[in-house]
């Protein structure tokens, strides 16, 4: 590898620019160490907006900045696009898809990958959204459905393209349930000859007993009256049991037929966390220390998604990236500490404690809900505190610039900038 | 087909929503007939600012708009989005890839497709710019050579890496090789740290013995000054014999290898014109009459890339897009006619005549070249007035306002907004 030159400075390898890997990078005084940043994407992705660009409001551009151009200022630290394919935590080596790297420290950050719940086959019928493929994908399936829908003679099989079911209540399934019935009843609405998109159904379907369980009922209970209020079905205590194409099968015996299923139902630890030899939970987890290192490799962390911790006040921390922004800023405040004062046990060095500046989940047009400590609000009201946080949390003016100026068009045209498909529509499976 | 309705009005079937098409549809009286536009995209493509997106510069949706959004309020306008798959001109009927179409009266401006003159096979390794999916296929391509490189540790593979060969000197491949040698000295220069973008070799390869052989000899030394000055190395009156994977053999015995190489070189006519069973010329294009109809067929007419013919004054009609308007507006004005006062032979119709507004190229930051009428003028006024033409032109508001501004902030801050690498790395070939 050239990338690997010798100098007096440590060495920090940094897997994955997600929020917390980019937090790190940015974070970290640069005079104390080189760092290298590997993503196997060229651009730092936030994904809180991905539903947008999956439903047509944002282009894809709007919500990924270059990994290159948001650290291009930092001296010590470099950008590496390739894929990582083994940690040997032993060696203190990382190895990559062109090459290795060895390390002093080594923060894992490599997020979360789309959990079909060892039922990897539905990933072919029923998309996550992880990635800008996944949305440009759901993109050309969604907008394909209704040109499809248009041409076709049958009224079941009319009805069905018109159909689109979401697996999974929270915070994503509802954005994407609420967006998708907001984009066939107001952008669409006036454009086919032969088909009423308002007639369009949108089922949001949960297994538990109410959708964003995460919140607490009476805000769940606003979010289930909000979304209804834009048209879209919901079924709680609906368990799936098969997902085939363009059906899904329920463990009541049930079925339904559906244009377009999108699975937003489950998000566990990449792959690769099961080679690491070190203890996990059930979603492939890393049962990190308190203080976020990887047991018995005091040199080793991981944070985010991959991460799964007890905090110092004695909450599970979340799979939000806050939470996993908090745990990088932890770790650039300890490996400096360390830096500066010598080695310490992982016991001798300080928990981590989360803190929750609250959450929020938007529904759609003027409707959101939100709680911020023990103020809990929903309507309009939250859904402007959410999209006030989203630009300034945006990365990059430019984007952020684009971003309010597509808000406010939508706003007032009831238009969408980003109806365009593209990909060859002959190979829907390739997720480009 | 459920999209064939029978009232009384007469049916007008419109094959491309290009610019002919779309001109078409929207100025064609719509109490007067039923117009159904066919298209196998969704979205109508601005192709003049199709580089800018291939070299990051723009987003896909930016310079796309959804046909049906264009054509929403014109009542008696269907949109179909379909493939051609044949049309029988002595029946009056179009086959579809789903159904098929009974006209009156048919325009067909399916436009052009990249050529390579026989020689398909160097697709794969010259991609050509007709698409969103070719654009985004080389913007991939570019973006990725860089990273590739950064990581080389071959120093001939990584000069190798950093050269991008454009074939082809008309207005496209002079933008294209503008566009990627300022890509690399002025967005990229900053942002990696084992290689120095600003070292990146671009070269343009033409055939004959100038660049821009449309435009006068003076404004062709003039762009061939400006380009060379972006750090483009032109080489004309080089033939290419043969394209293989990065590399490049020339009719002279030499040869050159690229990690990029994009071609510009040839535009025929989409291959099912050699279906019609009507006189075609040697790329392909239909010898159309005077008035534009297809010869034997006086209800149809094509227009745009897809045609040639000698106009009224005795000059041969360019393939330029104001052209593929000025057809189109012809025959809207034939078939009203004809609407109104009964059938005419194409003998008797008014004969074409193209209207020359001008034509410009643009190579760079401040640089470009413009000629209308006699007028000749280049560097940054002929540049700032391709930007003016090109922004009044780009249909829809929206996208008009984001092209503006992007254009601003790249222009400032010497960043590219779209610098995303999308679509599965090990796929390539997948052009998506």
């Amino acid at each position: 590898m050239t990338t690997e030159d010798h100098t007096a400075l440590p060495h920090i390898v940094v897997l994955g620019a997600g929020f917390a890997g980019l937090t790190f990078a940015k974070e970290f005084p640069s005079k104390q160490a080189r760092i290298t940043v590997v993503d196997r994407q060229n651009h730092h992705l936030f994904q809180p907006l991905l539903y947008q660009v999956a439903t047509a409001g944002l282009a894809a551009p709007d919500i990924a900045q270059p990994i290159r151009a948001i650290v291009s200022k930092e001296p010590n630290v470099t950008v590496l696009m390739a894929e990582v394919k083994g940690i040997d935590l032993a060696a203190k080596r990382v190895t990559l898809d062109r090459g290795e790297l060895t390390y002093d420290y080594l923060l894992i950050a490599l997020g979360g990958v789309t959990s079909y719940f060892g039922h990897n086959e539905w990933a072919a019928y029923a998309p996550g959204l992880k990635s800008l493929d996944d949305a440009i994908l759901i993109r050309r399936r969604i907008l394909l459905a209704f040109e499809r829908a248009e041409t076709e003679p049958d009224e079941t099989k009319r009805r069905e393209l018109l159909t689109t079911a979401v697996i999974g209540g929270g915070p994503t399934g509802v954005e994407m349930a609420g967006a998708i019935s907001e984009l066939a009843r107001t952008v669409l609405r006036r454009d086919f000859d032969h088909i009423d998109p308002t007639r369009a159904h949108v089922l949001l379907i949960e297994g538990s007993d109410r959708i964003l369980l995460q919140f607490p009922p009476d805000l769940s209970a606003s979010a289930h009256r909000q979304l209804t209020r834009l048209g879209v079905e919901i079924r709680t205590s609906t368990k799936v049991k098969e997902i085939r194409p363009n059906e899904i099968l329920f463990t009541d015996g049930t079925s339904l037929r559906a244009g377009n299923i999108v699975w937003a139902a489950g998000v566990g630890a990449t792959p690769l966390s099961k080679t690491l030899g070190v203890d996990l939970d059930k979603a492939g987890r890393i049962k990190v220390k308190p203080d976020c290192s990887v047991p018995g490799h005091p040199e080793a962390f991981a944070v985010g998604d991959l991460a799964t911790l007890v905090d110092r006040n004695g909450k599970q921390v979340p799979g939000v990236s806050p939470a996993a922004m908090q745990m990088a800023r932890h770790v650039v405040r300890l490996i400096e500490s360390e830096l500066r004062q010598g080695k310490q046990p992982p016991e001798q060095r300080r928990a981590f404690g989360y803190f929750d500046k609250g959450s929020m989940a938007t529904i759609g047009r003027s409707a959101a809900v939100a709680m911020v400590g023990r103020f809990k609000f929903s309507g309009f009201l939250a859904w402007a505190a959410w999209l006030s946080v989203h630009l300034v949390f945006l990365i990059g003016f430019r984007n952020r610039v684009s971003v309010f100026l597509q808000w406010v068009y939508s706003y007032f045209t009831y238009r969408r900038g980003a109806r365009i498909i593209t990909g060859r529509i002959s190979e829907e499976g390739t997720g480009t």
